[in-house]
């Protein structure tokens, strides 16, 4: 082969977007979100609430329109709850093009569930998202990405094919679970509206050259080795109208470079799959993935 | 009717911004600020009373100069003991045109106070009001947006029309209760002084960039459907010469375009309620209100 | 006479400077900085009290050179133990024309002293200020703003005639403490590179046009009367490379415009006595000056 | 002579880098990273794991690439356990001719250990250097700079020649331990990428003028007297592609700058040794090193 091919069709970069969809699975009381005084137990949040709304009544339909307008398909990290509270609006995520991913029965730390409860997390929510979507999701994202020990094994019996719980790597890879090879999409703690741009501060100008300096050093280094940009959006942050014009500037500046491709995340656990000669191959030992040594792996750090 | 018109005189976009009134009503120690060291209890915080005193002696002031300068009109959220130690700057207020928007008998947590006491905290604070200014206030906000259970009936019993205690849409909707309409038009936290803005690292530039590509989205999408833009200023924040006059850029460059309105919200209640075919109409369960089951929904969330 | 005069010279606009000279007096453990990880309590916080100590051997310094440079003299608000622990440097900053304030014997909290240790506490660090400089200091500052209820008729009966610890203005005022006045020359907290530009996220660029718009704004407003516009230097802040810049750019910029003065905070509080007519005479009573009912304002608030 | 010369060869300014290779020696719970929300104790955090496995998969070879494009050493910091887990890199690291400074055997506190732990703590990093890179460590720099009051001595007895856990200058400076010289290389806290830049409201554009006006400054200042500039990069932070860019400006900036050398640490060490004439020597009681009365500097302070 006169050329290396990193990606299908010979491009250069691929750039995936994720799109969580989680509105109405917060807990009444005591989320996150631009109130800066804690509420005082026993009381619903209101207001908050309203915020997580927001993102289902315009953030969603928002950046759906962006998609489509730039032509481009992402990754929706679906939470069961909030599937089941907006099925219509995740029947039309799933009716323009984009991948269902299961992101949960509910925002809840998943990781400290027993190994049978976990299962049964996991499951419901997958289940949420095939009834009103039709998508059995074959992705998995973790809330706040993180998982137990044990979460991989599940998803593997389960029917999954992928995870995007690991940060490790501007490329994915795969290892042996059980035998089998289960992919990593690594996602993005950096590039992630809930961790990277709060509202205090906000610059668009800096949100558009943070976009550009990344896509410009992987595109570059792109030319010699596979690399892969990865963007967070939530339905209530990027949403915002005044967080999705740098946004679709970005889009639109990639766009404008040969050789790049936004792919779903689903199409990229399947390439990597189907080339192993330049997929890494990960084959961490039980302690590798936990952190712990092999016995232990299966039970809580002594604290 | 040749082309659809979404608020009044066929303007194509509504933008509406809120004063808070607050200086006085803040408690005499443990109130924010830029002061980051807590001060130990039982002290008063001298320093940080004369910060929110600016508000009353220059920011206010200022902030009217503004809207003056600019020919806008906006709502100021008042709190009845800033009124009450303030009667002839409340007056200054309602003189120059603006409305008089009731905010609550002081600064503090009104959700947790029970039924009864809630009632007479929202009736103190409109009587100040009214007291002050000769305004019998229509429209409420809470202490940081949050409201009880009970918040709504209240008010429509006091004979308010509407409040502005959620963010869930970039637009005004109503809601049924006890089968009258009462007027949601929503405030926001996201382009609100008192989260979005602190004094670590304010950009003037960076704030301009969010006003105008919040406005540029909005603006837009108003030309298929309604759309409204909120701001909020501040006394003791907005009021500040380093930040009025990004404000006053935004304000000239929205002034720019054509069908630009700048609204008092309660105009923008009395339209929702004229125009039921384009305002929707939200008929929230009262477990929809609180988030709890229906029974539960007078009482504090269990622990 | 033809036209007003509200600054000495017929002076438009008065910018005063304050330069923090501290470094030395920080307890040797727990002292703020920018190391975010809490030290264990037991142990001296060696490398924080290097990063206080850059501030007397860098900070000051540079600092000066930047004032002769531009031709301006500032209010240094000196502690105690920080002059006792520099004398030569301290020195220094007198013999070069800058004000010499009292700021405390140690960076503590001096609101919660009894009246009798509060009297013994602000009293040694004046006489340390006045040993190594030969300058009797007429101006004070608490720790952190925060004073006590006591704390004006303790300055007054050391014989200050002014104080910095209110931000309730952008003008002197003047009070009665006993029949007599004595003067508030306002200290700001939004333009104190303590609270208002730490290192994470510092912008020179955005720095520099917060002071552009605070001075245009008073400038502006100067025209039709008394107006001043503070800004806050510390040793061991703006006294970096990085930041002192812009600092250098905005004096430049200031200078440039005509009718700009940088006075020192004792000369704002001289010209404030000789100018009653346009100078606020704000005669607060005690429950005014402690935000309590008249009887408990010698005593802490009860919890 | 007719000029006199601050560093080797008539330089002017001399600006050195450090490279944190911290990667693997976190603790797998309990790390510091961009999750917000904490971590229930007694389990691994797996995705926060990755984010510092990042750091050695990508960011030090992005950075090692950055470092030989542009033609400059810089100064590793390397912890032990980081250097165990990934002998290859670190051995190539030193194959690119950077230096390998000793940064502790694993990421914990330090300054509270024991002297003997302390002992052991700084040989074993030491000697896991020394097996991985063939480099014997002559440099030391403590986990969050925080040294205990014994450090200096320990280093000196185990041959260390230089620290950096002091950020008190913008030179070198020796001090005398038991009679020695020992060579304090300032490290830096406000252009540490650790405490400077989170991934919060990152700018490159702010982050490059932060850089460029410290790099003015002080190369104004050099014209007369040592200077020297300090810049921190960690693997798992200034090793991502959206923060290399801002970085390589700078570095090809202040190269086309007349007299400028970038320099390994350990080089400045020895020519800070080797030039007494213009080196301070900072000759601290016991007392002074730990801002503790002498007799009780080896005990941890009362509380």
């Amino acid at each position: 082969m006169a050329q290396q091919t990193f990606w299908p069709d010979g491009a250069r970069l691929a750039i995936t977007i994720s799109l969580g969809f989680e509105g109405t699975s917060q807990p009444i009381s005591g989320a996150g979100g631009p109130i800066t005084e804690p509420i005082q137990p026993g009381y619903p949040d209101l207001p908050t609430n309203t915020f997580f709304e927001y993102g289902m009544r315009e953030g969603v339909p928002r950046l759906l329109e962006l998609y489509d307008r730039t032509g481009i398909k992402v990754s929706a990290y679906m939470v069961g709850e909030a599937v089941d509270g907006n099925p219509d609006l995740a029947r039309e995520v799933a009716r323009r093009g984009h991948e269902c991913v299961a992101h949960g029965e509910r925002w809840e730390a998943q990781y400290a569930l027993p190994p049978d409860e976990e299962r049964a997390f996991i499951r419901s929510g997958m289940k949420s998202v095939e009834r009103a979507t039709g998508q059995r999701p074959i992705g998995y994202n973790c809330y706040w990405l993180r998982g137990s020990v044990h979460t991989l094994e599940i998803l593997q019996s389960l029917g999954f094919i992928y995870h995007v719980d690991d940060v490790s790597r501007d490329e994915p890879f795969t290892q042996r679970i059980n035998g089998q090879p289960f992919v990593t999409v690594p996602y993005t703690l950096h590039l992630n509206d809930i961790v990277s741009f709060n509202f205090t501060n906000y610059s668009p100008s800096d949100h558009l050259q943070v976009l550009k300096d990344e896509f410009d050093q992987l595109y570059a280094e792109a030319a010699t080795r596979r690399r892969m940009m990865v963007i967070s959006n939530h339905d209530r942050i990027s949403g915002r109208p005044a967080r999705i014009r740098a946004l679709e500037s970005f889009i639109r500046y990639a766009q404008s470079q040969p050789g790049v491709v936004f792919m779903r995340k689903d199409d990229i656990a399947m390439w990597a799959l189907q080339t192993p000669d330049i997929t890494p191959l990960v084959d961490r030992a039980p302690a590798e993935i936990s952190g712990l040594p092999g016995p232990a792996r299966h039970a809580p750090v002594p604290v």
